[in-house]
């Protein structure tokens, strides 16, 4: 499935379109719980960018025309960790969370030169084997005090840090 | 302020956008609140359609390019109880639920012929004078058990009466 | 583990604190769930009072001294549920709604004769097989929409058929 | 109103309820806002010690036997910031994290060594004049950044720096 599928918008229009209005955006935080839900680490993504610069990711992407808010996640789940994941999408979809990013700095904490765009952000339980597809390099684990160590925090663009902060403070996990 | 700003989309571009990608919204459910934050009563807007039905709805409209969904809440909200209702915004913009309006029926409880719409809904308390504008006729001040009753819901369109039973569960007045 | 552990209170003395203090509880709606996380069925337990009156419930019981909440649902959980139910305690604690339960009728939806029950309500997944043991006489799986009917809402005692609605439109199941 | 109220425990019965069962609690984040709802400041009671200790403690307090949730938050609200403070208390019960505090250190970040305590915690903006009483000897307001500063959260004991962080995540204000 590509997103050039008839409906949707072709890259030229989706530049135009980037300029004109909020785009909608999912985030998903995956996690690894234990028998009683608890985290006990979060996923990150490892990806180069095309300057060489090392950075860490949270599973982000659109949601498409005539697509349900709970398939998007699981598209860009599957596409960014893999066919056999085994994420648990949570029952509700009442985000822990509303990410603003915006193409200015200094607006919120997240920011996205390219676009306005507006995230709903769950935590995502994952059971399967992790096997990271497209542009990521690596899926590596940490444990929740690990995940909010300075130097790893820096390493996660346009605020994805803070809202990774955001998503252990919904568990629990914030120490 | 009108939605032609430049940097905004024209009617056209708004229509071609609408068939391509999912719109943001936000739906507001304004509510009177005792002094101890009960919800005592829910707002409802009376509107007259081109056909002469009547309906009622809640406060809802798109997100801006470049705007905050909190701005986007305030703006809705003054455009129809009118500029001293005094909504209190909630501190968190955690929504209550996320409301999918497609333009095909049936594939969730809410339906918008025009879009695919996804909408932050949010309860929130007026403290002031409430004013209707714009095509609204008349705001009806209702108790959560008038609200839920069946006539009311068949009078709120695209879902609407599903969204505002969704509210009054999650602030404890679902009978 | 009974509750007659050292540190725990004995009977007696459970009747007196009754009197003079909020219980603390948690209440549990089982939800069978699809490979996208949306509820597709609800389990409510089958109980035949002393009276041979017939009633549904949730699962519900107290927080022990010193016990986790994560522990308590899991619990009470496996004691309704038994052993290999495998449920999906939510990664955050944050329940969907808090249920006061009052001795004295009509205060709030929910009513409990012995004592003033406060309880932390949350929605589990369950993906294991469910054994029905100590009072239930059986678990029976019930659409969202047979959930909320009528018929089987005045079978549920003490407003847990309220609880249940709540939980049903807090998943985007309240039709 | 005292807590020796007929129905209520005495001094002795709550000791020994301490010790064999969880204790219902609220904890309250009280913020101020802007005209959007935004939090700018959060306030933070200064308390010395029997010891001299210098402490800085959110709105705390238990919830007695056949009172409201909703009741018992203004309650303590009234006692600890005075009675023109004009709390806002949230529409809706859900809280945004429940702290489990154990006698016992290190079980989660939240600890109280009289008792095991769960405490449902909300943040409330407060739009009056805020007087501290009772065992309070001030009220100060922070911005966001300053209350998560490692200083203040030193200064703030059992995991209530904690507690503060997760209201902040919560608001969208964690740095």
């Amino acid at each position: 499935m590509t997103e050039t599928t008839p409906g949707w918008l072709s890259d030229d229009e989706l530049e135009l379109t980037r300029a004109r209005m909020p785009i909608l955006y999912v985030d998903a935080v995956p996690v690894r719980v234990d028998d009683r839900g608890e985290v006990t680490h979060v996923g990150l993504l490892l990806r180069i960018g095309p300057d060489g610069t090392v950075s860490r990711t949270l599973v982000s992407g659109r949601v498409l025309h005539h697509e349900r808010v709970r398939d998007a996640l699981l598209r860009h789940l599957e596409k960014d960790l893999g066919p056999v994941a085994l994420p648990h999408v949570p029952a509700s979809l009442q985000p822990f969370t509303i990410a603003e990013y915006f193409p200015t700095q200094g607006i919120t904490p997240f920011h996205d030169p390219r676009q306005h765009a507006v995230s709903l952000a769950y935590v995502v339980p994952v059971a399967g084997d992790c096997r990271p597809r497209q542009d990521a390099l690596d899926l590596v684990w940490l444990t929740p005090s690990e995940a909010v160590s300075p130097e790893l925090q820096q390493e996660m663009p346009g605020g994805q840090g803070v809202l990774l902060k955001q998503a252990l403070s919904h568990v629990g996990c914030l120490g």
